[in-house]
């Protein structure tokens, strides 16, 4: 069924052998850095985008829009117990821009429902400390949700302390837009004091000061394509977020995904230049403050959306192993082909998740019916341990594993453009609702304003 | 060999089963945190091991002295490269009470001699970017000698970037008083940042603002003993540094190595009221800056060091597995009965270290001859990652390792005041000599002073 006239061979060569993203990657890193949404570095990160897609003999298009930008500014937190210290703490994204606070502290265990419900009133103008933990069955929570709990329970503010122990307090959006409250990630070592110390009877307060500051700015989606000879209309997109969080480098959320769409593009230019339907690469802004850029792409090409035959996404992709695809109960006769002739590379043909997921670009595609496609990876090294901190640095990629990404999509996005038919449906509202239900995300979707 | 009439029994059971120090490490972690001597937090410290002591029924003892104190102030370091970031950085103890310093770097490898000379000029009114590592063959360079080196070659500066990944600069001495140039601890991945753009063609400059202060301060050991009943003259000490550095808990370095030393008195003095020889137990202060504590007793007790049986160090001691005792070619035969016995504790009668070391609290006296033991071991988890960084908390610390080296400790403690005759010679100048010799370091001892 893997469609003829596919030279694997040569794309698992160029991916291997001719890799360009490592280099460019760590170009990103060193000479851009951390790169929030609507900030320069933001933009430089545009600029590199474009000029690696220019280089590849591809004419890029820009997708502006508008967004309320996020800075973060400084940020004090102090704990005065018995002997006061300085926390290791990282504001929340669309924290308050003036927060000027000293409150006492609850343990609210994971954060959840029933932990404040058990709290009451203990909770009223007190920082609830929270782990990123969640409650066998319960459903995991967002940390935009842990800080809306808090905030209904008439919290003065959250702190939410890392799982990675090592100084790591972890940042991340806490509200669509500015919060109703300081949402303040702190080190996991300091959780735990706050903790030890609240067990212990002792009665702790914590002193923040902090300044942000928000203001519109214009962010754009990278845009590139290799044209359909015979189906142009029909679209395989890759996509991976441009934008990352500030502390660190975003090294694997996500240059690493960016540098590997870069080098599909550089891969398929050079060894698929008349696919038989468009490829299409993109490089998405403002993905960390809510998927803003695919969102934007999805209704701005809306009526073509019935046309994209797949949306490939690429965030933190690690060494794949096997593919992803919601929606679907078994892998794809396609795509079981594919990873057996690539079991070389590591993939598993028994490696499959259909389930549905939330929080990255494929969402809005998912949600209209496109067919998704990732892959699943391994993070080598201590990547996920740096997840949204200070530390997610060009070391923790893996040149091997990011070649191997580069290998794999080049092959299945040959397969998706060049097969006869359209591999994947387009799947029907009821189908959406039904992938949606079944992973128990329409609470969470619920909170976007998504309905069934 | 091993004299009779140790109850080897109890003292491990009461080690065990009934270990007071993990909670009392709990307490000084999370109540007091960072103790660096001569402040506030190092007075709190020396109180908490006296009061351990008195609940015990042993009577504390204080010898108080004069130290320069150093205080840490505020560090502002940013890399002006072609995208400006803030290194995560820590200024080295005794780092100058001012800088405002704008240069460029260089690489400067491990920052030993050769990698200086193979720069010349270049060094001068630059910063020395170097790593902690050492050239094979090379002894490895404290890091104060390494800022000593740049100094002497002009540098403006010491950058010295850690071997722990994850936001981990170190701090620690750089100089035995006010440094001539500042000496900076930075994170491993702001140290390889700096290296990859140096190495790509790139010019870098970093600026520092920073203050400290030095302010003369009087700090304590802290003494307690049951004294010996048949040779009370003779004495049987237990050590471990009191003080810490400031960024973290001071846990494993050294708290871990407090709580032994208090629990080993809490065993010995309900388990052993009237030893044959004098149990002694010691809680250094300054170690960190320079062993004064620990110096400045065995000035005190000049006359008296002919007579201590032996000195124990208890440093960031892990889970013991065996004896190290310098200036022995193979471990002594009470000692071997010893690990054999407590084999089931871990010790392993093979495992066995006799070469000599320095920059701990046995050093003054191994170098008036008085013989040392050592445990081997190992921490547990994490805990040597964040040697002298944020992050060496109190969950770091594992409860058995803590348990078993005072189990291990009370015997050896035991078996070293009960035996008929003292089981380690007392060295001769000539033998200290011979094993500080054989174990290359004259060097680093000529830069304290000390003379063959």
């Amino acid at each position: 069924m893997l469609p003829e006239g596919i030279d694997l061979d040569r794309l698992v060569a160029s991916a291997l052998l001719r890799n360009e993203s490592y280099e460019r990657l760590r170009w990103l890193c060193d000479n851009v850095g951390g790169r929030v949404a609507g900030s320069p570095a933001g933009e430089a990160a545009e600029q590199w985008a474009a000029e690696a897609l220019r280089s590849f003999g591809l004419e890029p298009t820009f997708e502006p829009f508008e967004i309320d930008a996020w800075e973060r500014g400084d940020l004090e937190a102090v704990a005065l117990g018995p002997a006061p210290w300085r926390l290791c703490a990282l504001a929340h994204g669309n924290s308050p821009q003036r927060a000027s606070l000293t409150a006492e502290v609850v343990d609210a265990g994971h954060g959840e429902r029933p932990d404040l419900e058990r709290l009451t009133e203990r909770v009223r103008g007190r920082w609830v400390l929270c782990d990123e933990g969640v409650a066998p069955g319960h459903r995991p929570l967002h940390r935009s949700e842990k800080l809306a709990l808090a905030a209904e329970f008439g919290a003065a503010g959250l702190l939410l302390y890392s799982s990675a122990p090592g100084n790591l307090p972890r940042t991340g959006m806490c509200a669509e837009r500015e919060a109703p409250i300081p949402g303040i990630g702190i080190s996991q070592e300091d959780g735990a004091r706050l903790k030890r110390l609240l067990a212990s009877g002792v009665t702790l307060s914590v002193k923040v000061e902090m300044s942000n500051r928000i203001r519109r700015a214009t962010v754009r989606n990278v845009i590139a394509e290799i044209p359909g000879t015979e189906r142009p209309e029909e679209v395989v997109l890759a996509g991976a977020h441009l934008d990352s969080w500030d502390p660190s480098q975003g090294a694997t959320d996500n240059g690493l995904g960016s540098a590997i769409v870069l080098d599909l593009a550089r891969v398929l230019a050079q060894n698929l230049p008349t696919p038989r339907r468009t490829l299409r690469f993109a490089l998405w802004a403002a993905e960390e403050v809510g998927l803003l850029g695919s969102k934007h792409h999805a209704r701005l090409h809306a009526a073509e959306l019935p046309n994209y035959a797949a949306v490939l996404n690429f965030d933190m992709t690690g060494t794949p192993h096997g593919y992803w695809i919601p929606g679907e109960s078994e892998l794809p006769p396609l795509f079981r082909q594919l990873a057996e002739r690539l079991d070389g590379l590591g993939m598993d043909p028994d490696s499959f998740d259909g389930k549905a997921g939330l929080h990255s670009d494929h969402q809005p595609f998912m949600l209209e019916g496109v067919p998704v496609v990732g892959l699943l990876g391994r993070l080598e090294g201590q990547g996920g341990h740096y997840y949204h901190a200070v530390g997610d640095t060009f070391e923790k990629v893996s040149k091997p594993g990011l070649c191997r990404a580069v290998a794999v999509g080049a092959c299945t996005m040959a397969a998706l453009a060049e097969s006869e038919r359209r591999p994947l449906e387009h799947r029907t509202r009821e189908r959406v609702v039904r992938m949606v239900t079944d992973a128990d995300l329409l609470e969470a979707l619920a909170v976007e304003g998504w309905r069934p």
